[in-house]
């Protein structure tokens, strides 16, 4: 494998074009024409502590993606994926292989109905934050995990293999549902109530009284995802959460930029999941709620 | 009646002892000497639209209080209640005639308690805000009811007939009970969302998302507080969170402020109702724990 697509120009494209550029040949797909134009004149500049590096990346708008890479990862958001699978009709094309980052589990549905040769899929644990349309910031260190979600496993094992050489590991995992779970928990959990309070992940730890509510959001969820071992999911999550105890999450950072958040992926896909096995889901329901009123609000359009 | 006792400076003691100076010899306890020092000297001043004039009235630190007057103004928080319950005990006199103005119910227990001839409960649906320790801002037109608790009506009638002639109406209920459920129903939906939310009251309605979480909170304080008119209720809800629209609710003003809220006497005591009744409170308990857990941030503690 020499070539890679990233499509989506946003912190986490940039942060995996910027890192993958060591190891590989990598196209950057962005949204605006304006954008590509910048990154092939200035590269990516990614800062990690009190350092930073130009990374020369290829970049082109979306409009030029043929699917002609080994690999695709689609770095956009889950409530831009819909567009991005229409294009893929549109050039009557079938991608070879593709990496889906997104967050949440509602867009399991939408690969089922994609061609491709292997379909792999992955959580991102790396803190990252777009400075502005071709710097990215780095923050602490983590893993992306993967895992394959149809067809052969080489990609996969090829990717990870060559990643090890360039500080940006890659974690296989054998289940890609209990994967998504794991993040999805900590995304439900963690993204809702950081936005709402608008307090760093580690607050909600060590106020006792957001701690309370953390525990009733996560029970709540676990009922929904009928998690197995439920107390080994709360330790995970509060794990990650005192990890990345000094960040503010994403969601919350979505609300203070005035950008959409990514509330129907996370939040949304347990209201459907409740809904579909008639359970309770008063908490999710009312975070649901607030969340989209808080988008609504920063749209001007209440 | 000639004489007014007022316990409490805070935003509703300063308006209803500038008010009520018009037709009553008026002493205001406060909590330091210091603001009755100021009080004193300066006089209250009474800010209204783009007017304010300066209101001559007596003040007194609380220690002073003897239980002269013909009747007691109780205008602190509930939170602290105990303390001028445990005042009047540590005197060893009994109080004739005392108005109680706190909002949420769960004082209804203390008053029980509580020797004196006539005890009254007012909720106060005047919009007022403490500028300083001498100055307070009436913001719009609104009433105070009130009704007997215990005792006899003679000196409700009084103050009601007092209180026309000086533009400060009182409005006289039959029933003590469903007066304070009424505003308990307001605060309970309207101060814990916009506080949470840091919205101004009518947000609360324009955004239909925040509409949303407004009715499901609702749907749970109905059932807690057993409503037979529920729809009438929440109409009558909505009509102040409508004509307060510009106004930042109680709660949010001691958040942003820093002082402590209300939450215990609105939400705490539908909790404990919601466990009497082996009810469920899963939105009220969530947004318990939220407000804890704000004040406590506030504070610094956490």
């Amino acid at each position: 494998m020499n070539n890679i697509g990233i499509i989506g120009a946003g912190s986490i494209g940039l942060l995996f074009a910027s890192y993958l550029a060591k190891a590989f040949s990598v196209t950057l797909y962005t949204r605006t024409s304006e954008q590509a134009e910048v990154i092939n004149q200035k590269g990516i500049i990614l800062q990690k502590g009190r350092t930073q590096r130009r990374v020369s990346v290829k970049a082109l708008p979306i409009s030029k993606w043929k699917g002609t890479e080994e690999l695709t990862i689609i770095a956009v958001k889950q409530y831009q994926l819909q567009s991005i699978i229409d294009h893929f009709r549109n050039f009557n094309c079938s991608p070879k292989n593709l990496l889906f980052l997104q967050n949440g589990m509602s867009h399991l549905t939408l690969l089922e109905k994609i061609d491709a040769a292997t379909i792999l899929v992955g959580t991102v644990e790396q803190g990252a934050s777009r400075v502005n349309s071709n710097t990215v910031r780095h923050n602490g260190e983590g893993t992306v995990n993967a895992a394959l979600y149809k067809g052969k496993p080489e990609i996969l094992l090829e990717l990870a293999e060559a990643c090890v050489h360039i500080d940006f590991p890659f974690t296989i995992k054998d289940n890609y549902y209990q994967m998504m779970v794991n993040k999805l928990i900590a995304n439900a959990v963690i993204n809702p109530l950081t936005a709402i309070l608008q307090v760093k992940n580690g607050e909600l730890i060590t106020n006792t009284f957001y701690f309370a509510a953390v525990k009733k959001l996560f029970l709540e969820i676990s009922s929904i995802l009928n998690l197995e071992d439920p107390i080994r999911k709360f330790r995970d999550m509060i794990r990650i959460c005192k990890k990345t105890g000094e960040n503010q999450s994403s969601m919350l950072k979505d609300l203070e930029e005035g950008r959409r958040t990514e509330v129907d992926a996370i939040l949304g896909f347990l209201l459907d999941e409740a809904n579909k096995q008639q359970k309770s889901a008063i908490n999710i329901e009312n975070y649901f709620y607030l969340l989209k009123g808080k988008e609504k609000a920063k749209e001007g359009v209440n």
